[in-house]
């Protein structure tokens, strides 16, 4: 599709084609570099990242954290027991797309991670298991199925397992955003935990988990004061979605695909500055449309099973399984008896920057029983 | 405190004072007026409102709506059975404040209000009662106690009782704002219903009262998507406030005092573009800082009894009671066994206008047992 | 075009009337007053402004001015010798509109005016003469022929006249607003004015005054950094849009009518809070489209003559003359060898409290020769 | 500072280093990668940039852009003559920093650059010469000495020298910021010129380079509408923050050290979405302050001459010459006989994502004479 220079171009002489290499040499000794010779790599006509559509499976990733659990201890330095999706097309890296980080963190009975905070945002989305607390900014938070846990940028964090048994769930961060432009700072906090607190409900939750409602009196911040999104209420949300689509009323993405955004509720926005977290809900035998989004996804199976394609690659996916989407590449999710997955992006990247772009490929959109 | 010229000013002549009253002559037969003359009352050192503090008791007002329940049909053309608080301060008018229209809306046992739209906000807060639907934008939402249900600008509404016992509640809207500036539409609907449907949740709670939760496929509107706030979600959050001051924790706005605003969940601001509403909880024995607000507001008392006080004027409160603030006069509420009370004002209205100002006293904040 | 209830109603029996009226009286007791008998009045279904459009003569307000200048002292208390436009359907109020004040200011030779500032927004639009400095927020501004000097709110600020002649120009205010909302504060200065300093260009329009070019170490304000905007400027810009429609590009709004709206360099929005100016040129023949506007407007000629219709009426103007358009009159003006007009308007607050409504009837804009 | 566990930790056995050397080989095979083995590296505890400061100095780089005027020809394919910095820390690369490409391109005298567009955002920096018009969506925009020339993304844009001599400019881009997030899209258009008109000015800037006017017809852009900034108009505002200095007025961002920032005229935001642009100017021997930014730039000399320190590196620097700050990397100009520089960076990429932090050692601005 590329247009390109057809005009007749003499050879050159061997004179010149001398004087052109000796160019470039300078060019390499003075630190410069012609655009000519590389303008279609750098600038492409549509995006051709080096991130690969990827699939990690629960089923490998769990036994490998388990095995981590005996011998790795969690402790100062190394801070967490995390292993990172690393996608082949980013060797070298432990990224699972060019900006978002993804990994499954597992935590031992009665084991701790000790405390920091960095400008890098994260969350961590429970897949199973339940018993560990996040503590992020003096407020500990329990972590249970379904649940949406953030840690918003330079807010002090640490974990702890209140039970004799593991918990693994699956950490977000936008770790390789923050490395590309050298944005990072990061601080260790007290080498022993602030609380051992376990409280049901977290204070945040407690003051602003009410659907509408603004506590007046609470602390003004720039992040989502909103920290804990519990499963309850959004399975209640996708299930209201798809009960008004049966009566006929608007409410789903397309047939059969219900989706919530988590947000910000002190402004709508998204829940974090760089992230976008959203679930979303297929019905049993629903396909969602093909999408191409300028930017890159992680997707996590969180219950059901189905057939994904990403590009040119097919997943048969159940629950757990994670799939890495690279920029552009189409995406279709086609449930078996139905199928939840959640969805973290860096599109609030591309629309803060005026980057955002998307099709929707509405005709392919399948119908579902 | 006005700095006056104290300068010595020569008595004028006579000829002096007929030229004077010549010109003024002059200027009126040109429609002109002069500053001078009447700057200080055009532009006082602090706002000298004409609306006054008032208070109107809930057992005077539902007997009389109910009187005229009995006298007055409901119908096209009045359109509502709709009884307004008029501010003794603003004579001839049917304003509880200079931009805010408060009234008790009436609807009869099996009666039905018929469609119409127009620019004016409005809301419904509901004191006692239940079996009434308001149909907004072709959605019935049920009203119960302690609901507020919105209707933003527009939007054709209607009301239905679908019971053999009447109901009441409190209308407020932004009338006497939208009069001001020339500002207002109105649009009749049909005379039919276009529905007797009484869903127990509406469809615009069902798909937006989930807190931090954004429904993806949802219509985007300039108004609030979420139009029925639940006295449950209300009382939970106000409930919550208060043990985490007796935790220790921050969320009350002073001691003993908590308080949650309405907002769009799309947005994060105020639930209407012109009056904001809030919810407020005393504590036993609590005494609310006293403050002062550029701006009017009125409020109700939803449950409880306790002493206010408004500028000079001071109130014993009870359940239903409704009190209208006047620009900038000092308010201080103190609970007898707990007092709760529905706020709504003009603050979005200054806010969006540059205009906002307020004082709090703070060091008048009462302890509460 | 109402709907009206065209169901036979029967005429009420005596005893009914009288229950009634008793009704009636009882409302009136208890400060409460019904809908149903003044819906229409409060909630037309088209603005139905008191305002009336409105013309004032600039060869009659000058010489009252002038003769103003004899008889009246500029000084504290009565704070500016500024003469009102009063519009005939407002009595008892010396406003142009519902939400706007304009006047006539007037200083003598070697006159001063003492400093003050208020919550009220101001401006001055120079249609004749120099002459006077406005010393704004301590930043001695110069006020020439065609110029717009802002006077935000809360800015002290005070006049003198530097010559052996008098100057007059228009001073528009939000005082109707103002005053309706019971928004405003008002504080008095020094009596003596803070500098008699007469540099040819403002601190703030040094610093402003540059296209697209931010002052990187200049403080922010909330309001207008930049509070002189000069003819010199205004003219390039309104003749460069005639000229790019000549040329065949866009720029004009309608054939023949080129027009700037004055803004704030620092968000590009208004140049003041609450009243948008803008100034507007016709080339010679030329007739602007039909406009209807939810809000108020006054608009003086700068320089040309021509006829403009507002709603009913007709007027011939020229140079200096200031006509009031009411909230959805029709506008229409039509140049005879050219003709340059400066508007202002309440548009800002319409916008921001979501009541912004227009029409333009496109098809009614006149080929211009 | 680095906290360490310095808990004593027992040598592992040597079946227990057998275990942990499987388990990392399974991770590898699983595509996983551990976070605590590479952890410091990911998240330092302040910015640990690739890039290193470098400067490129005029001297060298226009004779080489000159030789490749020679030897290779500007067409479709290559697209343009342009030779980028290729910041030595980032090996591989034509990058001057992380987001930032810079480059000179070279335009022989008569030649013509074909039209494309795409999703990178760039602009135009002339440091001397003139006689070359890039023409921008259809808009003809003369570059000379001192202008900066917009070219937002997806703008369509061809170049054409329409004189004897060969132009060459600075050109600015975020080719490694789209690339990086595989955001670009690149379209080519037309073989042949669209336009070869030469007018004095843009007709973009005919309708935006009024200080404070906008036009009111004027399309809207969710771009910069204004994309001409000019020297004259930049050297004045420069001129009037030193001159308000010596009067003893603010203005200037420290002693000596005048600067404005280009924006766009419809926000008051940044010129560019992704690119900040800027202009600064010492006095003679004015010290700027010391300054650390979180995020990269790059600065070129416009005029006059002095001694930048980058980190640990100190260039004499003159007209021409080019220079790249990294992340964090603290900043020192010293003026000798007075300077003017050039800055881009990626502030708003910063400010857009939360990410923004710098520091300013005041104490260390120097006094000038």
């Amino acid at each position: 599709m590329t247009s390109t220079d057809t005009r007749p171009v003499a050879e050159p002489t061997a004179e010149e084609a001398a004087a052109l290499e000796q160019l470039y040499a300078d060019f390499a000794a003075a630190h410069m570099a012609p655009l000519w010779t590389q303008r279609a790599g750098l600038m492409p006509e549509t995006p051709e990242p080096a991130a690969v559509p990827m699939l990690w499976r629960w089923s490998t990733l769990y036994p490998l954290a388990a095995r981590s659990g005996e011998l790795v201890p969690v402790g100062r330095g190394g801070e967490r027991r995390a292993i990172a999706l690393a996608n082949p097309g980013l060797p070298g890296t432990a990224y699972a797309t060019p900006t978002l980080w993804a990994a499954i963190q597992y935590l031992g009975p009665r084991e701790e991670a000790p405390a920091h905070r960095h400008t890098q945002t994260a969350f961590r989305f429970v897949v199973e298991g339940e018993g560990v607390w996040t503590n992020v900014a003096g407020d500990p938070v329990a972590m249970r199925r379904g649940d949406l846990l953030l840690t918003p940028g330079m807010h002090f964090h640490e974990h702890h397992n209140t039970t004799d048994h593991p918990m693994a769930w699956v950490d977000g961060l936008d770790i390789p955003l923050v490395r590309q432009l050298d944005a990072g700072f990061f601080e260790f906090g007290p080498d022993q935990l602030a609380t051992r607190e376990t409280p049901v409900a977290s204070r945040n939750e407690r003051l602003w988990a009410h659907p509408g409602l603004r506590p007046i009196g609470a602390p003004r911040t720039p992040a989502s004061p909103l920290m804990a999104y519990r499963w309850e209420h959004t399975d209640a949300a996708l299930t209201a979605q798809l009960e008004l689509e049966r009566e006929g009323h608007p409410g789903v993405i397309s047939p059969g695909h219900a989706a919530i955004r988590f947000s910000n509720p002190a402004t709508g926005g998204d829940a974090l500055s760089t992230i976008r977290c959203e679930m979303h809900r297929l019905a049993p035998a629903a396909r969602s449309a093909t999408s191409r989004v300028a930017g890159s996804a992680v997707w996590q199976v969180f219950s059901g099973s189905g057939v994904v394609t990403v590009g040119a690659e097919r997943y048969e996916v159940a629950t757990g399984d994670l799939f890495a989407v690279p920029s552009w590449a189409p995406v279709t999710i086609t449930a078996d008896e139905g199928l939840d997955a959640f969805r973290f992006s860096d599109d609030p990247v591309f629309e803060a920057l005026g980057l955002a772009r998307s099709t929707v490929e509405k005709e392919q959109a399948g119908k579902h029983a």
